[in-house]
């Protein structure tokens, strides 16, 4: 429809009908406009956010593996659709007939409703964050071919259920409903725990089953964790930034109702948690270790928007600022824990999206407004411990933490062992010490060889 | 106007005027004010794509030329907004008076109705696409200086008769009319063939002009052929798939009456045709190399993409998949056929857009359904003939297909022929073999020359 | 609020309310959702320009500072969040009691006001420009601590002052007032003065103070000056070009009440005025040295997009293509200029922010129109002097120009001057000679040598 000429006549009358529509109709159909460019346009940033991932997970590991964690990292999100697509989708929020149960959605499998395009769009592009984080833990090592059928699992089955649990209105732990299992229910508003606790604990859980990579502690560790192209990983955590604008503010998923306000306010307080979280690294690692540590404050501003993820509509902005900046000290403790117990986890995906996630969570329990609470959830039964709320939402939130790293730990332990055991999990150490590019895709991801650095610039630039 | 408490002050009433205006004119400035919206996000999206080639095609190919090639993407872009407002727009919608021909637009030069300046934003990125597909095709060996006189010709001239055609009221392809030449018209929604394929047959007529890089098929053809930079062409592809979003979806061009529900399909068989592509060459290069071959993975990614921007508004979901897996396959056999004739296209410019093109134009013709045609077109006469829909529509595909293969081939090849004859098409041998950087612009894109690389990291990031 | 199902019902009723809300209710709510997807998708562009400086000033200077250099672009952002949230905001608009006075605004630190929280997210991103620009002009020999203590001023003081004065209704240069202090008042519609030259001027002053990089005026200059890598300058280029239709167009602030044409309007001027650079620039730089200089190509489309930027509400787009080739031709002679001046401008940031700011800003009393000032700022009282508007918009334009300069370069004078005596502003010459990466942070941006680059492609491409 509608290019040209056309399209002069379509955006100058109200609809493109013979009839003239009722006011209520154009009211009706302007509402559900407005509102998928929203829906659609912050799908797209969420979206985006592949490619934050890809590049700060190929930045930080060695150039020797960089096209392969790329393509993971694209892969991924490509077998994810597909499943989330065939059954993700429908797990999640599928109805057959009236009603889907607590446990799980039952309708709509292969996308058979077409009036959820929309929210299908939207969904996946989260589906595709939570697989894409767990790439990072498991970089450097990991079969292609095994690392992709692990995906197709996360994605068209063990997000899926949490999805439901937490974000569908039948969900047990809904916040959703005027019956909650416990004060609002489980508050998670873009998902610290049903997106990057997830990723977060299947990246724990996936880095234990394959091991630590060679040298990493047992060797040089300095020459195994130095970062390849810092350039690539500044430019992925803005990446990352941008698309967390769509991943907290879209998350209203209307801005019809008042929701304007609120995705403002979602706005503001994923910009200063992010802010404070920068700030507050290069504090601390300029007196901890004398230098201002990069990987250390790009991953405290990651763990800042994972932790304000869940409480970003409710809680207000010095709030954020506090959420970010403890998530910014989370960051090197976890680093450490993760050190001493010889877990090796490359790009820093369970700090980042595990602990920070279990934070955001938590802090929901601790920071909320009533009013922040009663704007976007309805009528508020209990909020923030800090703020005189009680303690019943926090208890809620442990609960719905526990639930889903139980879940999680325990779908993506068999899944990781079953496919060790099956097929393999692991490249050999050939492959290892040579590099995943030329074992698996059989080339270098860069040559600069054909650049002669002897010659300097011809022109004279003072010439211009 | 509106900044700071202006702002506040127009955002909560309904328009700033004296008057209080009538409720239907607050509806028709809202309708115009969503589609804008719309209309300029989408078409920015599709500005992107432009970064998207350039690192695509810069990653591709070898380092000596990244500066060149990066450029030719940006100077086509700028050559080609400024042809476009000049004589590229007017060709294309122009109207002098009440109409124009079948074959041209004949008013609105040098933009001249201010009416039509959201249309030539959106118009503007779509003809830049089309211009700066060419470059990849004939990258490591044109000259600069002739490049940028192309693509003054296909932006301000061979181009904008191609969308007349197609996509104006009055273009003699057209299927915005309830008279076409033959049943819907012409299908091709974002432009599989008005933008993809002209495209991609000035590239494979360029691509033949200029001749063959020294050593392609004369010389150790791995040593030409390997990618300079692998994390730039993922990228690239990133920036492609996300600006795609724009350029499907915001082929809607409004989001009022309806259409919202269209545009979100669109983002639907979009992402899956995406995802079937890659996941369908993942398992195609495997089983016929040993490899997981990122080259083609990721052309397969932007094929699956080019043949589901006609069919994206028409086809339903699984007709996606299809869709995106043939041209999956496609591009391999494509590269194979180049091969064979001694056509080198350095990036792959030709499968991914003439070929994996005239696949999405034909599968309109055979996979479009009924209610797709009506929601989109209005009352559909004939569908896709695997539909039961009868062959029509496929014939009138045909034509399309035919008519713009012929125009572009002839027009590009008195372009580039005359070129050639007037001031030379190519650089210099010795110029190809120091590189186009130096040649051209007289330094080199990368030095990393000053980085010490024997020092490691000097803190201990365990004491963070 | 509004996950699955939920989704459905609010996106298929008007609000989600109890009862029906009236039809003036819901035109308010949509005008409200309209206006606010605006604002915010556009102030996440101008967020993503962030991004596009870090990689032009980080690819145009030496890989050894490049980490250092990426990290002052993000947490300028940073700091300034802080800051901007602190004071910066209160002061450009904030409102105690019923009014501010026309030098600083007075209430709303912290922001309490919660009914600003989009407009805070835009100017946000705004403050954040103003702050990164400095930057580039001080690269590869200021120390990161004093670098962000004076992010801290420019943010939270220096520039909000400016913003209150030419975008506060109550400033003294104020365009949005029945009574302006000249003509139509200080027309500024996106910030070429308020925000280019500021950033511009403490990038003058900064650089000065700061002192040339060792080898910049008294070694081998070509040796500092070599960019480290062209395609993150590229690629940083066509981000900021993608930003500014956010920074441009959305400087409407709001798109209802006919200012959706205006927002297109400023779109194509935009897009024509980078344009016309970047080809009058290609001939220039071809005609003066021989070669098409990438540096000075890649400045001028910059120069060009800072030039349109104060009159693209207000120009015709024929006026748009001159004001962008002029500013492509100040960019050579700027840095000429500098170059005689011995002032080491490391990425060019004083041609291209203050110098084409300035002739933004002087631009808008030459060629605005009649009716442009008409649609966006009401009722003109003079305007462009070539179009015959008389000189008084002209007059005011220049009063507007010397304020921003004089008070920034004094305010940022006795920053830099006050760090430099207290903690110094400049590394040492060690530090500067070995790369700040290794003196500040501890480790090298890159590092490629795990790749084997003797190997060549294992797989047969043509056997795919």
């Amino acid at each position: 429809m509608a290019f040209g000429a056309m399209m002069a006549l379509a955006m100058f009358s109200t609809v493109a009908a013979q009839e003239e529509p009722s006011v209520d109709d154009t009211l009706a159909d302007l509402t559900v406009a407005i509102n998928m460019v929203w829906l659609l346009m912050t799908a797209f940033l969420v979206f985006w956010m592949q490619a934050g991932f890809a590049l700060v997970e190929g930045g930080f590991t060695r150039a020797k593996n960089t096209g392969n964690i790329l393509m993971k990292n694209m892969l991924d999100a490509c077998v994810g659709g597909l499943l989330f697509w065939a059954t993700g989708y429908a797990i999640a929020f599928g109805l057959s007939g009236d009603e889907s149960n607590g446990f799980m959605g039952n309708g709509n499998f292969f996308l058979s409703d077409f009036t959820s395009y929309g929210s299908w769009m939207f969904q996946f592009a989260f589906a595709a964050t939570a697989a894409t984080i767990v790439s990072g833990a498991m970089a450097e090592r990991t079969k292609f071919s095994a690392y992709l059928i692990y995906t197709a699992f996360i994605s068209g089955l063990i997000y899926p259920f949490v999805v439901h649990w937490a974000w569908d209105v039948n969900g047990w732990l809904t916040a959703f409903t005027d019956d909650p299992f416990m004060a609002n229910g489980y508050i998670d508003f873009a998902g610290s725990g049903v997106v990057h606790m997830v990723g977060g604990t299947a990246a724990l859980v996936g880095a234990i089953v394959v091991g630590a990579r060679k040298g990493r502690f047992d060797g040089n560790a300095k020459a195994v964790t130095k970062p390849h192209n810092l350039s690539l990983g500044v430019l992925g955590v803005f990446i990352l930034w941008l698309g967390w604008y769509g991943f907290n503010p879209g998350s209203t998923l209307v801005v019809t109702g008042g929701f304007a306000d609120v995705a403002a306010k979602v706005a503001v307080t994923t910009t200063l948690a992010a802010c404070a979280a920068a700030v507050t690294a290069v504090f601390w690692t300029k007196l901890r270790t004398g230098f201002y540590d990069i990987g250390i404050i790009l991953n405290a501003v990651l763990g800042g928007l994972v932790g304000i993820t869940a409480g970003c509509a409710t809680v207000d902005p010095w709030a954020a600022i506090v959420i970010g900046a403890v998530a910014a000290i989370i960051v090197p403790f976890a680093i450490q824990l993760l050190e001493k117990l010889k877990i090796d986890d490359p790009v820093g995906a369970v700090p980042v999206h595990l602990l920070c996630g279990a934070w955001g969570v938590l802090a929901v329990g601790l920071f909320s407004t009533q009013s922040g609470i009663n704007v976007a959830y309805g009528e508020a039964d209990g909020y923030g411990l800090f703020l005189g709320g009680g303690a019943e939402q926090l208890v809620a939130q442990i609960i719905g933490l526990a639930a889903i790293f139980a879940w999680t730990a325990a779908l993506s332990g068999i899944c990781f062992v079953g496919i060790k055991a099956i097929m393999g999990l692991r490249v050999s150490a050939e492959e290892e010490e040579e590099g995943l590019d030329l074992g698996e895709h059989g080339l270098n991801a860069y040559d600069l060889s054909t650049i002669h650095n002897a010659v300097e610039p011809r022109f004279d630039s003072a010439a211009n």
